[in-house]
């Protein structure tokens, strides 16, 4: 029982203003589609129906993922007084996510102005068996009287977006048709520039003969159907609503024939099948993907909550889609794909279900063409990535944001940003060296790293004074720092891009001549060009401190006023320093980890000394201004021995969304921190990585009050199950694995735990 | 200024649950249209525009008064935070309509959830200069803090009608283009069945340059632009909004044209100016109607209340409409014009605007067509006037209602409450009684009146066996008793109306034989039918008690379960007895004076005793369950002596919306009551009557408290200014006129004041 209550996810105090938050954090979502946990009851909140893949342009300053029709509209009426929480007095609130089974539960209790007390009891899912469908179980219960209820079902089409920025609203969709399923309705809308149509249909059903005299009609926008209700006081009465949604992503005729089939198929077979497929398929992946923390159960909900949530953001049957940067949960960042994906959430795909992994890199491939085109068009040659994506590869990057205090300024990003091309192609390494996945990288990841080497090749230049190859105004990971040079994160990536494009040139010539000879072909690279990415590669341009091991972010970073931080807030997060009249960019404070972040991604090609004495020297210096800061501080802090942060980084970051502390979890999930704290587990406190030699090591370090840390992770197809206790590790695997704890190699037979004892990773 | 408060109604405290009530209090129209008092700040409540004669029946049981897109949106977002009255704690709270000018001014101060406290003040005015403008002047002030805020003007055209019942939920306008003013916004619509096009158009303009970056959009149904703003704390910020109105029913061209060029206009000439002629117009109209109360505030602000709505009800340049039972004031009874215009507001024009009173009995007049259309459709002659009438005078009534339990019944009235027709007789004649408009009667007037005739000698059934003609199912006035047979007050109008008839034609045919022919021609009555209905009139039964003066309402109605009333509430008003097991209609209680009624339409048929016998037996038997009734009990009252519940029964009338009393406010104006109100201070505390001679005659009485009763009347083209104190009566004339004051005559010669002193009137 106890243990049950880790599964949980609660919310049990009404606030009509943290509506907007609690609509991310209960977003049930299948990687398909996001439902955010919107409040039927409220008029206060951001509804959100988020289909992977439904984007349009129409009105926005550039392309964004489209709020879809909210399906979920119910009202209830006791007479003809609207069941509205903000007027009634409360009672009783409660919801709770359960995440083994992926359902929302809420149990309600409002008396309304005119006294009435009502109680409405409610499940929600979002099906990950079929990932078309959704439902609700309502229960209503009139406390003390009896009469009349109305119960409206509707679809809402007048959605826009960006609602929770009112001069940004944005319309989207033109409403095409209403459709009277008698019983049940339908919508049928259509995308203003790209014409994607979307339809979603409901049905309500009631348990008995309870509904009655529906009426069906359209209003503008709106899809009705409205029942009368006769109940009696104490009685409980029983709704299901029926949701199925597609779009003609899904097929090549009207959408809406898959729609009535499917709904035909699902109420014949009725709710509680679907739910009963639904928990198995979330019981499947929690096999996967589950870490365990026993001796902390807030860190144990709350990796919990990362893990479900990122999960629920991914659909492995649709290649032309990702991950965007708040997942399916939230409009923020417009549905865009950043390096978030590749560099935060993938390893957690790579290592528990790379089924997903490899499909999140196929997005990247099928999108290949529009980064082609984003490199023509910026005067450069094979694949830049944009450091915005939507569904086809080019930049979509907003040109204009607005400051605190509303002035418009120029987002840079997307001009200069350029990691974004080298993560990627290290995303596809690290999936490689993980998986083995060999098909894979042959026919489509190697395509990637080739034409990321020949953009590189063409991006850099060449400087004869110092006869090296630069890279000139350029953003890093750490945005405080614009159209500077020589960004080391960014040169250091581009160097291993082209060396891995080199290598894997070779190999796959070795590998299978023909298709490397096709590709060479297909990308316009000679074995001269390759030779020449060599020499670019030796030379470019990495800036260090003469003196020490120390690394400069960018050429003439050290020269900035060193403002270090002092302070720390009640949370332990640093508090803004006296900036002595400089602006940001005139300091040495960074937004987020930038040398360090390079140190974590390629971890091999730098000595423990250098790590160490990077992190000790940025971490005074990051102001954690982004949410993708503090996970990496606290895998390094472990890395190097720094083990008095670590825990409050990784609180810091698995309870981003669920204690708000970025203060925006309204707008979406935090992905990149879900995928940060997962890293943050097995990377960090599992001290999990691959050495040189490509073997699966272990060095890990666990907080006093755990009493254990489990985890399962794949390794090249066996399944590992690590627990790690302040006594011993334990490993498990499917198969035989070599593996080395705290350098020393183990040997792993199948099926027989390996235990280490008396470890002297303890402090 | 003392005397400033009393041409005020005041709201100082906010309760959403209050919006609908306060909305009909506020609501200001000028014949032309209403704009309901709905709060631009609050999701509550139910925006109204109503626009006289726009009709439509799409979905809806039967046509109705369609609401028109609210083009009030005006949303304040303090940065993206929407300032939402029901989510800020209200600092100051304060809604005041200035009765004297015409004009809903209004103070708040909110504090939003992010502690921003900002203060809107606004003046909001619907012109009775030029009907089809409007306007409202917003001075906005951000008191603790600076920066940016949004301005969103909204034109929504998805509103529907009977958003308070959502079953009955209707969708009567189809949006057909938005327009970018530029600017400025405006909508074009059109009703589903009889295509008639409303475009409204608006136009915020800030004071200084202080609108910046607009942005325009349709999104779906609603129209808007939206500004930016940057403020300073503890500066005033005014924005004037300007509307503008047409429709089809307008113009032969497209109201559109029309629209563009006023607003230009309006918006060169500026708010103010547009303002000063409102208020003009005001100070016009209140000269001729208003009605003072010394001594007792809460009555002068009550009836002036009462005064202010039912002027502001009638658009006297459009012929093609009339007043609604709920004015332009809400969708209540669907917009519908009932007996309630001809019989309760009537006199009130008759005797203060006869201009008006002409055109409301023009409306009857040109929509003839349809009386007669549904006389033939049941089977008889002539005109019958439909029991509820929209645009065409065809029967309107639902066929179907709800109970209180929500169970459907059938609806009667619109097939027997017959006496409508007779009632419509009766206005053409107090109209012509009082004013002498020969051309009216001649042309119009007379014609009604001899098609009623016609109907209503078709309408009875001849009863062999007593020689007599009975008018069988049918409804009277009071409606607790359906499918009655010879109801008195039907029987006694029938006769009245035909005898009317028979004394109207032989007047014509002696004014203008030529005229008188055609008119017989035209309506196929001749010189015989005209024999044949002294013969009908002659023989209407009317049901006596054979031992007293006591009429029966009905026949059988002395047989009925005799329960009277034996309790009070705390406003004096009836309790329901003990029904002893009864159904309602098996009992002698009533739902509104309908004997009482006949006594007073036909004053001069029946003798004192008769008035005061027949006023105490139904008194006892009447529960008020109409806000139709109390009036005229209280005028009643005063006319047989009985002085104990005449202010009683008068403030209640008074305050049925502004106390909401019969706790539908929100739905409308009870126009009939305030019509009502008039008569009970006019008829019933000025004793004003016209005799048998047609003499105008004053028998005061006014209550203890009262120090002054004064009002204006114009009899036959003379203005008579007449004061009633407790020491005497005081009548001045701007022409020669003959008054009876207790029976006595009198000459008032021009501009001479006639006081009359120590009068016996008083208690």
């Amino acid at each position: 029982m106890m243990d049950e209550k880790l599964w949980f996810v609660e919310q049990s105090n009404y606030k009509a203003y943290e509506n907007p938050k609690y609509e991310t954090v209960f977003t049930l979502a299948n990687g398909y589609r996001g439902l955010r946990g919107w409040l039927e009851f409220s008029n206060y909140g951001f509804p959100g129906n988020l289909i992977a893949g439904v984007f349009d342009k129409a009105d926005s300053q550039t392309t964004e993922l489209v709020n879809c029709p909210n399906p979920l509209v119910f009202n209830i009426y006791t007479e003809n007084e609207k069941l509205d929480i903000d007027r009634c007095v409360v009672l009783d609130f409660a919801r709770k996510l359960n995440m083994k089974e992926g359902i929302l539960y809420s149990e309600i209790k409002l008396k309304t102005q005119k006294g009435k007390i009502i109680k409405i009891a409610s499940e929600r899912f979002v099906s990950r068996s079929n990932v078309h469908r959704w439902g609700i179980r309502y229960t209503i219960t009139p406390i003390n009287y009896s009469g009349k209820l109305f119960i409206e079902n509707i679809i809402d089409g007048s959605i826009t977006n960006n609602e929770f920025e009112p001069i940004k609203k944005v319309k989207h969709l033109d409403v095409k048709k209403g459709y009277d399923l008698d019983t049940g309705i339908a919508i049928k809308v259509v995308t203003k520039d790209k014409g994607i149509e979307i339809v979603e249909g409901t049905v309500v059903r009631g348990i008995g003969d309870i509904l009655q005299n529906r009426k069906y009609g359209v209003f503008g926008e709106k899809v009705r159907e409205i029942y009368e209700m006769r109940v009696k006081e104490g009685k409980d009465y029983t709704i299901e609503k029926y949701g199925v949604t597609y779009t003609s992503r899904d097929t090549d005729k009207d959408p809406y024939y898959l729609l009535e089939e499917d709904i035909k198929s699902y109420l014949e077979k009725g709710l509680e099948k679907e739910l009963n497929l639904h928990r198995d398929k979330w019981k499947e992946l929690w096999d996967k993907i589950d870490i365990k923390i026993k001796g902390d159960k807030k860190a144990q909900t709350g990796i919990r909550f990362n893990l479900f949530q990122l999960s629920s953001s991914a659909y492995e049957k649709d290649d032309r889609i990702s991950i965007a940067a708040k997942g399916l949960h939230g409009e923020g960042y417009k549905g865009h794909v950043f390096w978030d994906t590749e560099i935060y959430m993938l390893p957690f795909f790579i290592y528990t279900n790379p089924e997903v992994a490899k499909t999140l890199l196929m997005y990247r491939y099928n999108t290949i063409d529009g980064a082609r085109k984003n490199a023509r068009e910026n005067g450069y040659e094979g694949a830049q990535f944009p450091w915005e994506a939507a569904d086809d590869g080019t930049e979509v990057t907003p040109k204009w944001g607005v400051d605190y205090d509303g002035n418009p300024v120029r987002i840079w990003t997307g001009d200069e940003e350029f990691h974004i091309s080298s993560d990627i192609a290290f995303g596809v390494w690290e999936y490689y060296r993980t998986t083995k996945d060999k098909d894979f990288m042959m026919n489509y990841g190697i395509e990637i790293v080739l034409d990321t080497s020949k953009f590189w090749s063409s991006r850099v230049e060449y400087n004869e004074e110092f006869d090296r190859y630069e890279i000139n105004m350029v953003i890093g990971p750490d945005e405080f720092h614009e159209h500077v040079n020589n960004n080391v994160y960014t040169n250091y990536l581009a160097k291993w891009n082209i060396k891995k494009g080199i290598e894997l040139a070779k190999w796959l010539k070795k590998e299978d001549t023909n298709i490397y000879e096709k590709l060479l072909n297909k990308l316009d690279i000679s074995e001269d060009d390759i030779n020449k990415w060599r020499e670019i590669e030796s030379k470019i341009y990495i800036p260090k401190d003469e003196k020490s091991k120390l690394i400069e972010q960018f050429e003439g970073y050290f020269k900035l006023k060193d403002i270090t931080i002092k302070e720390y807030d009640e949370n332990g997060m640093p508090k803004w320093p006296d900036m002595e009249g400089c602006k940001l960019g005139e300091t040495q404070l960074i937004k987020q980890p930038d040398v360090v972040m390079l140190m974590l991604v390629l971890g091999d090609e730098f000595d423990l000394e250098t790590k160490k004495e990077n992190y000790e020297y940025y971490e005074k210096r990051t102001m954690h201004k982004s949410s993708l800061s503090p996970s990496m501080y606290s895998i390094m802090g472990l890395t190097v021995g720094d083990t008095k942060n670590a825990y409050r980084y990784f609180m810091k970051t698995v309870l981003t969304d669920l204690e708000d502390n970025q203060g925006n979890a309204g707008l979406g999930l935090h992905a990149a921190s879900t995928g940060g704290s997962w890293q943050c587990a097995v990377f960090g406190f599992g001290g999990l990585y691959v050495d040189k030699d490509e073997c699966l090591s272990l060095k890990p370090w666990i907080p006093e009050k755990w009493e254990e840390l489990s985890f399962k992770i794949n390794w090249r197809g066996a399944i590992l199950d690590i627990a790690i206790t302040q006594e011993d590790i334990r490993v498990n695997s499917t198969d035989n694995v070599k593996i080395k704890v705290f350098d020393k190699e183990y040997f792993v037979e199948p099926n027989k735990d390996l235990t280490i004892k008396a470890l002297a990773y303890n402090n």
